[in-house]
């Protein structure tokens, strides 16, 4: 029935928006004496939409759109142990472990019966390697595909590339704005399983059309879905 | 006779160290107060080489590793504006003009009659990207692979992805430790195509076997090497 499962990582197999909250919650208490978290906060985002398309996805960028956002709110006054000390979060962001979801090894294996699994991640080329690695899943995967964005064009691009129809595959993630719709806009299916403390800007409207498309509680949840829809 | 032709791309097909180098030379003024040009220099090189590990490579690293290079060495005495000019220095950077080398689009027109072409870079995978779209050269390549480092194993794995034997595969690039050693330690034929200013990192001896490797003033002069390997 399917020629390929597409799955995110980031916060689909793996936690990862917990350790950039704990980088954001470190740089909100070096901005304390400068502004109240909530103006911070908004600092730090204004700062990462800003620099998207110079720096792109990933913990290095967030790194320089921390330093960007502390240079604004603290001006002349900030210290320079601030910078310094977002350059060590940056590091520790980049070195964080590897905490799979639980029972995912067991989930992936029942995809893999189902068809080719193959991971679709945006970031930093150097960390995502890194993470797959301590990951231990990489062989469970028919291809790794790290992309700069995710765009209705992505994901034309990979189905073709793994000689797939669009509508024999289904993406999975928990990024409404770059995994469901576009992989929606290619011609797939797409399953949303949403999770707590997402970046704002990945989210957006669901789609209108929901023939092809769930959302879900659980990446464990997804063989049985695609035995319903088989 | 060749199945693959796969080309290194910054200071291969368009320049690159040229806005490296005027990045560091801004970083070496904003220095002069703390350290001479050598030692800032050494110091750069240092942090470089410190963070590849966590960094990998590009310009976002660049960037990074300047920052804390002057927190090395302006210690306390740093002024705030250097941080900005350095962020500010990064993003010229991320969006220096792409200038290609004479007769480039030529010579891949030469090259693509002989076999496939293939794109292999390292570094930011969205500069990567953003380069090669501001080239005009992508449709020429049938593939582009932006990896995070050209080891051997980079190598064997792109031969066998495009289902290439590796003795019918060539490299050329500008690096002896990146381009040509890991290619010819797959099985392939490299050759190296210097550049004046190339980044220290990127040098190594010379293969000690050279039945498979050329050095070559300049990639027009690959298509006559290739015509008379074969």
């Amino acid at each position: 029935m399917l020629d390929l499962i597409c799955l995110d990582a980031d916060d689909t197999l793996w936690h990862n928006m917990r350790f950039f909250a704990a980088a954001e919650e470190a740089l909100l208490a070096m901005l304390a004496p400068f502004a109240d978290a909530g103006i911070a906060r908004e600092a730090m985002a204004a700062a990462e939409l800003r620099n998207l398309a110079h720096y792109g996805y990933g913990a290095k960028s967030f790194t320089l759109s921390m330093i960007e956002a502390a240079l604004d709110l603290g001006g002349d006054a900030l210290p320079l142990s601030a910078i310094r000390e977002i350059l060590a979060a940056g590091k520790t962001l980049l070195a964080h472990p590897v905490e799979l979801f639980d029972g995912i090894e067991d989930t992936l294996d029942q995809l893999a019966a189902r068809a080719r699994l193959v991971l679709v991640t945006k970031g930093d080329l150097l960390h995502q390697e890194t993470k797959l690695a301590a990951s231990g899943l990489g062989s469970r995967f028919a291809g790794i595909e790290i992309v700069s964005d995710k765009t209705p064009d992505t994901f034309r691009r990979l189905f073709a590339r793994y000689d797939a129809r669009p509508e024999r595959c289904v993406m999975a993630g928990d990024s409404m704005r770059s995994d469901v719709l576009p992989a929606l806009a290619a011609g797939a299916w797409a399953v949303f399983i949403p999770q707590a403390g997402a970046w704002a800007h990945e989210a957006a409207a669901p789609p209108e059309d929901r023939a092809r498309f769930a959302t879900l509680d659980r990446l464990a949840d997804l063989p049985a879905w695609i035995d319903r829809i088989a």
